[in-house]
């Protein structure tokens, strides 16, 4: 079975909507990656760090979701890495009310050796350096690799974020990030300089509106399912990433064509994520109902203009 | 042959862009309503008003596209409406420097009588009781008839808007408005509050980030092109009007199947539009690479996930 390597943050969020607030819940880049890939049924191992007050339940969720999390090492004497934040009105801009690394400021990740050779690796939003970390330990040289990241790295670490992003096969990154990486204000000029740092395809999430596809000339765009109602868009970007690496781990075809469903793929998925607080919907959600939103997404999209 | 009425402002406009700035052009909803519409060789006709300054040329423009100007009034002692306007830098957001109604604010439109039963009716944005006025001299019960408006009506005449809401099949309508029109922020919230206002479909045009056509629980969704470089958005909103009455006129089939390829035609040429100044683009616009940009959004959005 083919593999999925998965680093990312494990966390603990705070979160604040204008639906109400959650108590420290289950967050992190990883568990939310990791809970929308698990919707393939592929092999699949978290690394991450987490402090002693993280509790066993969380562990088991992803377990019994068979994401091997045995390289995500618990430090007894530290404490999970903490967010919280407060969305607006409009769910599109948020407030961040509080960070703190604790366990993750000295995160060394070590790769499983049986995850070594992973058909598929996904690094999370971390700091560069670990992500780098995690390439020089992966011997099969095909690995697709899709790199995720945030404005904080461009801000703080431009140097490290420029030496890992020129080692991945796939970035994806959002509209506003795209633009600050590329000091280009169109999105299709953006893409062309991200592709010129390495990646050969660039993903830009804009989440409401969807997420644009980038491979040389070929474009593909998916929109995000117009939704009655954002409950809590916190790890869409993630969900997304993680349907769309599950996908094409399962499928084993990184084909431009077999991409685009897997933008397909991680956008259905992402709109199941917003519906509940953290990933309360993505533990609960039955194949049955994927494919009904698979075509919804098709019935939203797909037309039958004839070009001969 | 099926018939086209539009209903619309023919006016001046003085554009100012980071690209550069124009003196008085052709402008109005009419012009690039009717130009976008000539695409698909319908039988077509503007129904509108302009004063003694407007130059020959422009007229001799329309009637070369095969459009019927025989309803557009000659004021010889007046003056055409004029509008300029400056956009922001974002291209997303423009400032009105100035609007002379002139000759349009005594405007009483009189259809001609072999338009009065046209297969299809745009009403352009304009004051509402001059779109009401217009529907009173149809006399085909059968006419499916689309309305276009902006926030300025809602702002002073809602009660006026409202009547004519009533009255029509579509709207064409941004997102913006929509959201002000209903009192929803949410776009599925706000079409089914529009819907209860009469309108069977609404489209809601989001500019860059495409146009959503609802009818009930049906969705369909088209994105703008991703373009390099947006020179003039202009008339983008009109155009893709145009576009999506002129392919409903032509194929004479009103189903919501069909309303979706009306709604990617739009689209398509919506995205020629703003390559330049005005109507420039939409003046010379070859068949082939219209259908060039189709295969464009074909390759952009059409996906191949089986669902069995």
């Amino acid at each position: 079975m083919n593999k999925l390597l998965i680093v990312g943050t494990v966390a603990f969020d705070a979160i604040e909507t204008p639906f109400g607030k959650t108590d420290k819940i289950l967050g992190g880049s990883a568990p939310y990656i990791g809970l929308s890939a698990s919707q393939f049924n592929v092999e699949s191992a978290i690394v991450s760090v987490v402090g002693g007050d993280f509790p066993e339940a969380h562990l088991e969720l992803l377990r019994s979701h068979n994401i091997d999390i045995s390289a995500v090492e618990i430090i007894s004497t530290g404490k999970t890495f903490f967010w919280s934040g407060r969305y607006h009105n409009d769910m599109n801009t948020r407030d961040t009310l509080s960070t703190e690394l604790n366990v993750l400021s000295d995160f060394q990740p070590v790769v499983p050796t049986n995850f070594k050779k992973a058909s598929v690796v996904v690094l999370g939003n971390l700091h560069p350096l670990v992500q780098s970390s995690v390439l020089d330990q992966i011997t099969n040289d095909d690995a697709l690799v899709i790199l995720d990241t945030m404005n904080f790295w461009m801000d703080n670490t431009l140097e490290d974020l420029m030496a890992v992003i020129k080692r991945v096969d796939i970035i994806t990154i959002n509209d506003e990030e795209a633009r600050q990486l590329s000091g280009q204000s169109s999105l299709v000029a953006a893409a062309r300089k991200i592709h010129e740092m390495g990646p050969k395809y660039v993903v830009i999430k804009k989440g409401e509106h969807g997420a644009l596809l980038f491979n040389g000339d070929n474009v593909f765009f998916a929109p995000a399912l117009p939704l009655e109602e954002v409950f809590d868009p916190t790890g869409a970007g993630d969900t997304f990433a993680g349907g769309f690496a599950g996908f094409l781990t399962k499928t084993n075809d990184f084909s431009f064509e077999n991409m685009k469903n897997a933008v397909v793929y991680g956008s259905a998925l992402a709109s199941f994520s917003v519906e509940k607080f953290g990933t309360e919907r993505m533990c609960n959600l039955a194949p049955k109902e994927v494919f009904k939103r698979l075509q919804l997404f098709k019935n939203l999209t797909q037309f039958d203009i004839e070009l001969t």
